[in-house]
């Protein structure tokens, strides 16, 4: 079907129109990134630089402005928030990836493999600091306390995330919190600290933090579904990535319950035990696909979509920023096109 | 000579008069440690107790608190932020410990080799994340710039000791650029953000400041000292740890400068190739005797602890808690006894 014959309710889905709203905003925190990252000891803005600069999609600071600008914000504090979401994120990426031991981030071969585990985490150390430093700058104590209960959820999710993703028996309401905490707390505080910066109404702030949220569970279950049929080019990693490290994500939880006691064995060999050949990803992956656990994931992902985009009924009489907060959680949704 | 002919102005080192004026206060920021590292997920708590709990000399709370009531602080503002300076401090051992492959910490087994790399880097971020909702909670936009700063800072000199620690002709500038800001950055921004949450005058916050920055840096060098003299009971690590690391500290710095062309095929083995036997350790230890070396980094330490009390001045008027940082100098260069 092409763009032309489709329904009249689905707009292609882009977020050309998001980007070229924020456009003069998004510049403003790029040159912000880019001085703050600096600092005196140089592999600090080399290593900032392999993972910051280029390809990535920085979600999240656009998260921050937009929410600001829907708002009716019309002062600059929101960049240096949007700078320091975008930090905050860029220091969980490098400690995961060291906690992982993940080959590729974004693309590119992961900074552990090129600077060393050691430097990840101190660089990782640096950038989380470097956000603090720029809340602090943008001066809401409001902001600054969304963001800091945000860094603290992401870690306790990591952590979650480390202890119980290996366990065969986790209950998808456990999934639920681990990815609502690692991932789609800072969707939420870095939309919630927006409004805040705007000065924004109580049930907006509230409803923007609610947008963030869905769109952040819908995102991660998209990214879950993409790790068992995604290319590593539009994932910026490796497929794969979360079965080789025994990770137990939604399309797994569903196939391990519909396969049941005929795969037991498999599962245990390849998740618990952890002794796999590159053959038994594609036995998974065929299996993630056959019970239609992918297709499943997917689905819940459209249901949280639907609720970020109800969230923005809060903002009903708005033409400019909500219709274009809409197309993201179309955008990410769609991903696996 | 017993304490009854000691001469006048050498009173016995010991902080015990410190210990006791604090007493109150410390028992509230144990409290709120104890209720701020507590989460749902059950790692955190028992690998932050490990760290936490019992043996920790918790100097830099103490700083906190002393510098707010020394400059005549009433409220309790200051207790959320010596809570927030102690797990700041903590969450830079666990990173520290990971970057160093540490195996004693506090006399205990290191975290990482109980529960792991990948727990001591995600613990470490929780606590730092917590530090800084402490701060919010207490309110001071001034003192969180103080101390997100003194994050940044520490972050830096952890890089760049990693990056040029290894280096035999290592200025002795950026060996105490080094110890500045991994150690000394901390001390003054917790005296200072002390001072800071009493409403102290800008000169009073500076004086503060410069007596914590003198501290730590005499502090550091006398445990780069006693790498080469003291006992692990002492230092609560193992003596030789930094030799082992190949790390150049000041007491080898000058030793290698000392024993010039004879045992530079020895440095170069034992500290740029890392080939090393225990004996390696012992050679190494008689030669920072032999040289005075030692002797000279705890000159140093004495010359830096004359400069923090000489910072005190801008309280010459005060008789309880002026003395008692006093004492807390002379106790720092005195650890080696």
């Amino acid at each position: 079907m092409d763009a032309a014959h489709a329904p009249v309710d689905q707009r292609p889905v882009s977020i050309d129109g998001l980007l070229a709203l924020a456009r003069p905003d998004m510049a403003g925190v790029d040159g912000l990134i880019r001085d703050r990252m600096q600092s005196s000891v140089p592999v600090i803005p080399a290593l900032a630089e392999h993972l910051i600069g280029g390809s990535a999609k920085r979600l999240r600071p656009l998260l921050t402005l937009a929410a600001a600008r829907l708002a009716g914000g019309q002062e600059d504090g929101c960049l240096k928030l949007a700078a320091a979401v975008e930090f905050i994120h860029t220091a969980t990426l490098l400690h995961d990836d060291v906690v992982d031991s993940s080959e590729l981030r974004r693309g590119k071969v992961a900074a552990h493999l090129i600077w060393g585990a050691p430097a990840s985490v101190l660089v990782g150390d640096f950038l989380f600091a470097r956000a603090f430093e720029l809340m602090v700058e943008a001066g809401s104590l409001q902001a600054l306390e969304i963001l800091a209960r945000a860094s603290r959820v992401i870690a306790e999710g990591e952590v979650l995330q480390l202890t119980r993703a290996h366990d065969l028996d986790l209950a998808q309401e456990t999934y639920l919190e681990i990815i609502g905490a690692k991932t789609a707390e800072l969707f939420a505080a870095a939309a919630e600290a927006g409004a805040v910066s705007a000065g924004a109404s109580a049930a907006r702030c509230l409803a923007l933090r609610t947008y963030g949220q869905n769109l952040g569970l819908a995102f991660q279950l998209v990214d879950d579904a993409l790790d068992y049929s995604g290319a590593s080019d539009t994932l910026g990693k490796n497929p794969g990535d979360d079965f080789r490290e025994g990770k137990v994500t939604l399309p797994l939880l569903l196939t391990i319950a519909r396969t049941g006691p005929a795969e037991k064995a498999f599962w245990e060999r390849t998740l618990e035990r952890h002794d796999q050949t590159e053959a038994d990803f594609e036995r998974a992956r065929a299996l993630v696909v056959e019970t239609g656990s992918g297709a499943a994931t997917l689905a819940l992902a459209r249901d949280y979509a639907e609720g970020a985009k109800r969230a923005l009924g809060e903002f009903a009489g708005e033409r400019v920023w909500r219709p274009a907060l809409e197309d993201l959680v179309d955008f990410a949704v769609a991903r696996q096109a």
